[in-house]
């Protein structure tokens, strides 16, 4: 699969991305090696997702409430090629793979600036669910149409 | 007001507490100081209260769906007088000092053992809220008996 | 005291900040109240601080490994008036009220515009210590000038 | 490969791990959708793994000062197959799966007890790394003994 083979690639270059977001490392995301907690990274990665969202009109919140639906990660392929460390300034990229009817798949980068090599990068599935019951559920017209590139 | 009081001495003797949680430390919850994050030491100190809780017959998750009510932090006061750091094994405890109606403090501890002096200390309000609208809710009665010192 | 006697007050009304940073709410902000779990606003508070001392050109990556020393919490009273939820943009305010020679305090509260009410307020006294010895340690003339207010 | 395939399974029964560690499910690990934010599954993996590294002797903290030698998450395949939710009493295993000069594969899984099916597995490659340089280091022969299976 295209993808298992481009995270197993040594540092590959920054993909040209559909989206950034800026993400600054605070004390909160460091531990006691001295650079970010792997584990922080998804929140760097989920905040790209989350102000991509944004940016096409979709607000989470109101999804949840009216629409009944969530989006929530399903599988992740992880590659943390090198650390990130107190007050760097990252960039987050979000870049739409694949879209099914009920999921669809990211590729994201943790990049620093200035760098051709992402830190972190990422192959993300998220799959759309009933907010209730967190069953599958059709991604909504309205949102494909601001999902998709244009 | 004694709380205060208590809040500005150095490093006071632990307290004989109530109720007892172990909390280990993890590198989660350390930062690049090579020291606990300030933050995490509320994660500890939550965790006592909710398994002061548990071991009380109150489980959160029915309290909010059954009796529609959630119990939140209104106030803390916190002295952080010494470190914790990776692998420590912490102790964190629970003893009530206030109940009212709609609310109730607690004097929390973390203690590194063996040890007469806290690493942390804290005073906490918790109100009970209205699950849905987090307006003050009275305490049932039922939970009245559990929170009260036999 | 003070600051006891403001923390008390029931929503007082927004202070004139020195600094003001803003913060979104992610979904790694909130719990399964539906609200920011309580110890993230620490984080909140601690991002305003850390660009209020990036503004004046402070950089604590380099305190630490240059001069030797970290600022670090020492003690904190909060007052958590009123929740903020998923998608809320904050602005996190930080305004110097003392300043000795081994510590000083400052007055954050976290803002939901448009609003004249603080959803959380805080009274942060930060002690500049050893960064190997974690004992107080004074703080550099050079950083004294550009802590206090002009 | 054989962890890509076991990864593409729609929940498979529980593996029978090397090494299992309790985590409980508290209001720190849940978000507004009502069920464990997924970045903090990745917080019981690790748990997990530290409790196996202590169980086999190895203090992480020493090794970092002693040794000079910290392992890192290199890469990670995660699949979250079904949520876990405030209150839950979740296993998380540890299984090595491969071993190199410098670095070693694990599977994991969080289980929810009683079942057969893992909520999330994770196939997690760790690098020894050299605590200063974050350059790959051979993982020291003493330790190599600790982490081969009797």
């Amino acid at each position: 699969m295209t993808l298992e083979r481009s995270v197993a690639d040594p540092r590959p270059p920054a993909l040209i991305p559909a989206f950034a977001w800026p993400c600054r490392v605070y004390w909160e995301d460091t531990d006691a090696g001295g650079v970010v907690y792997h584990a922080r990274y998804l929140h760097f990665l989920e905040r790209a997702r989350s102000e991509w969202f944004r940016s096409l009109g979709i607000a989470q919140q109101r999804l949840r409430e009216v629409d009944g639906i969530v989006f929530v990660v399903h599988r992740m392929q992880l590659a943390f090629n090198a650390p990130a460390r107190l007050d760097d300034l990252l960039s987050a990229t979000v870049a739409i793979e694949n879209l099914r009817s009920a999921s669809f798949s990211v590729r994201q980068q943790l990049l620093r600036e200035p760098a051709a090599a992402a830190l972190v990068e990422a192959d993300v599935r998220i799959a759309c669910l009933d907010a209730a019951s967190f069953r599958p559920r059709p991604i909504p017209n309205h949102l494909l149409q601001e999902i998709v590139p244009a």
